[in-house]
């Protein structure tokens, strides 16, 4: 069976964290934009793919004004995001009106593999949901009050994106969140009553939150 | 009250992950081997400081080399690594023949402030153990069997070092631990029964493994 393939990339930081007065989904690495990289990673995965890029109403002159400086001409369909990630994501899911898989993805992961967008569409069309995460590699703690103790680290790990679902369930998900406080979308299926299954992705895809993590970025592509 | 200060720096390590001959302690780092930042990191936060280096019986001569290479002079005293961390961290014990406080640290942990040195010393000295560590920034999951659950990150603390503990509480822990497999010394401390005191660290004191790690490493010294 065949389903549709979507992506809705967000990208409606402003990228305080950066010192920058420009979003940090905008800045230059290796030669274009962040973003740029990241739909290109999608259409690596799969020219079909149908690309909903989530901007906050202050970036889409911004963006329309790079497409033309750099001659990108990937389509894909523009939305405005909301206040919160949760909003973001549930306003791309309004552009979206047949059944399907889509993938969520932070616009500022530029270094995802196409080989893990792969295996999380798979993941999605085999059990409803793929969620690319990797296991924690440090001694890990909890705390609760005044004490904490040690963790087995081997059953934990950190969640990344793409995570990707069943088009209908994602949605009825989203509709009925009782807040808008989630802080990624597999927390937001869970809580409508299903389970999330993880996929195994890479240390390397990393969420470009500050200027060291654009030294890491620009490094690993230079290899 | 004054304490003899400690520090055993663990440096036992082989780098197999680095794709090189030579142990990743010894890449040089913005003009000088990784394992001379970690050392002058320690220096720059007391010159009193008693050091003990760890290191691997291949690496001994290398080191010996590097020093003269390097003109590198600061006083630290050298015992011979074990097999694993936990050993070679016992074997580092045995140097130290008075009560005072050891701050254990990763030799690849070059960019530690020694603020947060300091830090790790001040808790010793107050609750008998000071480990630095940072909160969990990414969604986490816990994985038990088939199932998967998200758990609130906010409670969850990734360990690093320093950690720095009352040295007889230490070797005491150490000399009674049930095994060597232990992932960190906050752990042996744990099981011995005491409890373990965190101190906030920094994201950028990271624990060099890979090439892209230390290109990472560059650009923040570089800063």
């Amino acid at each position: 069976m065949n389903f549709l393939e979507y992506a809705i990339i967000v990208a409606g930081g402003r990228g305080r964290r950066m010192n920058s007065d420009i979003p940090k989904q905008f800045i230059p690495l290796a030669g274009f934009p962040i973003l740029m990289h990241t739909l290109k990673a999608f259409f690596n995965y799969s020219p079909e793919i149908n690309i909903i890029l989530v901007l906050s109403e202050d970036s889409m002159k911004i963006w329309e004004h790079l497409c033309q400086q750099y001659e990108f001409d990937l389509p894909h369909t523009i939305q405005t995001g909301g206040l919160t990630r949760f909003d973001s994501v549930s306003k791309g899911l309004l552009k979206i009106n047949t059944e399907g898989l889509v993938a969520v993805h932070d616009g500022v992961r530029p270094l995802v593999d196409p080989s893990i967008i792969r295996n999380s569409f798979d993941a999605a069309a085999k059990y409803g949901c793929g969620v690319v995460a990797v296991p924690v590699k440090e001694s890990l703690r909890i705390k609760e009050e005044n004490q904490n103790k040690t963790v087995d680290r081997s059953h934990y790990w950190l969640v990344q994106t793409p995570q990707t679902f069943v088009v209908s369930k994602l949605k009825n998900a989203f509709e009925n969140a009782p807040h808008n406080q989630f802080t990624d979308d597999a927390s937001v299926f869970e809580h409508a009553g299903h389970s999330v299954h993880l996929i195994e992705g890479s240390y390397q895809n990393i969420k470009i939150t500050n200027s060291e993590d654009l030294i890491y970025a620009q490094a690993l592509l230079s290899k």
